[in-house]
């Protein structure tokens, strides 16, 4: 059986808006008998959010077939030897609930040190020494053994300020992704990626990066799927996300140029960036040759 | 009359502690009428704060002899040409208050888009959904013209998104300093760098520093000394930032190795890093050539 692999959030919808042909063409393969994943780098929502979207928006989909960097992220800390037993997670909760579902100890965002500054300190704008003589004040608990950075929209300094103190204590330092940007209704927000730029500087250390455009997301898929050596074709948006990794598990890159930014990152695109195909609906898959016949 | 820049913390002291011939040092150079600078790139507190600190520890100085990479980088501002109207602080209100000083406006940290979220968006590890829909649905206001990052210890993912918004729409960027860490009293926290490095991930662009090693700081102080020809001297802990901005500004480097890090850090020198002269304390100043006579 071909494995198609589609990147969700700009190929199959933007937003609450399902993108033209997606129900259609993810049908047709579907009856051809293909295995068809969904693969995102978001990690702040967990597997089971996903199938809830991809249900609501008509796109089908079960459990098995939706890979998440926050997943993937979990079953990479599984195979570690040795394996992680106490780890801190700059990210969202469900980010912690995938780690947490393999059988790994992790920190609740709450308890973390600084999560409770009192008044005077907590006030912005004011006296940043109140901040700091209450940072410094506090009980510090035994470093974890890992950190993991995600995207976390309730990222503080002091969550920052607490995964260098692990880290240059000695703890491992994972990443979900590097996602420059997270796009959202009508606007940007900052991406993981720039949170562990962040913690990169404060420690001088490197993340290991688990979502596109390193290879784990879409090894998984096709793990899961069986058989290592069938065809697989990835549709995705991103030539420096998506088509990198693509080409990294040997699977044929197809862009999908729905915005002026494809447009214009497929022109500077060089090396593994570069897509096999490039389309401009998912109508247009099936007159692609890695599609005849479906 | 020789001018003499002296870094603060970690040269003159450390923490609340006074180094050893901290004081006599200062004494002997102004006795033999030396101009004496203190330079630093923490841009959190204003030169009163600074100046306060330097006469309970007994340090003497002056508000003319004080230059912050805070009151530097206001200083660029307004001599900037369209000069900023309408400035974001991601930093201290140290910061806020030398740019106001000036007579440029600056925004508010408490009144910034999503700095007051509700409490279900507010909670910290269940569902970041919540805040991703609190931050979609804020009414923002106008871009501002100018984006400055120093160290806030209040950072919050939404004062980073704010950052991120304002750049993208054609704001400056400007940062105080790049330093990686901060170090306090028996640790080190993050440093106004790794803000900066948050912010250039979101947006892609890079800021203009104004600290060390830029040589703006050192500029201020031998510009207010009203002598452009005559020998300097700094003296400073970081061969990256004190020996480097020495050299930017054609001054002789004194490098003083207090720690284990000036000595490994000395090893890896190279380029303008490299000290002109080393000590291992502030009393073997005046056997080096530059004090001779002092």
């Amino acid at each position: 059986m071909p494995i198609a692999i589609f990147d969700m959030d700009g190929v199959l919808y933007r937003g609450a808006q399902v993108m033209p042909h997606a129900r259609e063409a993810l049908d047709r393969l579907r009856s051809a008998q293909w295995d068809v994943f969904f693969a995102t780098n978001n990690s702040t929502a967990t597997r089971m959010d996903y199938l809830r979207l991809l249900q609501q928006l008509g796109l089908g989909g079960d459990l098995d077939h939706i890979v998440t960097s926050g997943y993937a992220t979990a079953h990479y800390l599984e195979r570690r030897r040795p394996k992680p037993k106490d780890v801190l997670v700059i990210g969202a909760d469900g980010l912690r609930q995938e780690i947490r579902a393999v059988g790994i100890a992790v920190r609740d965002a709450d308890e973390l040190p600084g999560s409770h500054p009192p008044p005077e300190a907590a006030a912005d704008g004011v006296d940043p020494g109140a901040m700091r003589r209450y940072l410094v004040s506090l009980e510090l608990p035994p470093a974890p053994d890992t950190v993991v950075v995600g995207l976390d929209l309730h990222l503080t300094y002091a969550k920052v300020a607490e995964a260098q103190r692990a880290i240059l204590a000695g703890a491992d330092f994972i990443c979900s992704n590097r996602d420059r940007a997270y796009p959202v209704e009508g606007r940007l927000l900052p991406g993981a990626g720039t949170i562990v730029a962040a913690i990169e500087v404060a420690t001088g250390k490197k993340a290991v990066c688990i979502g596109k455009p390193e290879p784990f997301l879409f090894e998984e898929a096709i793990r899961r799927a069986g058989k290592e050596d069938g065809r697989v074709v990835v549709v995705g948006d991103s030539t420096d996300y998506d088509m990198v990794a693509a080409h990294r598990v040997g699977a044929v890159g197809v862009l999908i140029t729905t915005g002026l930014t494809e447009k214009e990152s497929l022109q500077k695109a060089s090396g593994d960036a570069v897509p096999d195909r490039v389309i401009g609906s998912l109508e247009d898959l099936f007159v692609l040759p890695e599609f005849a016949g479906v």
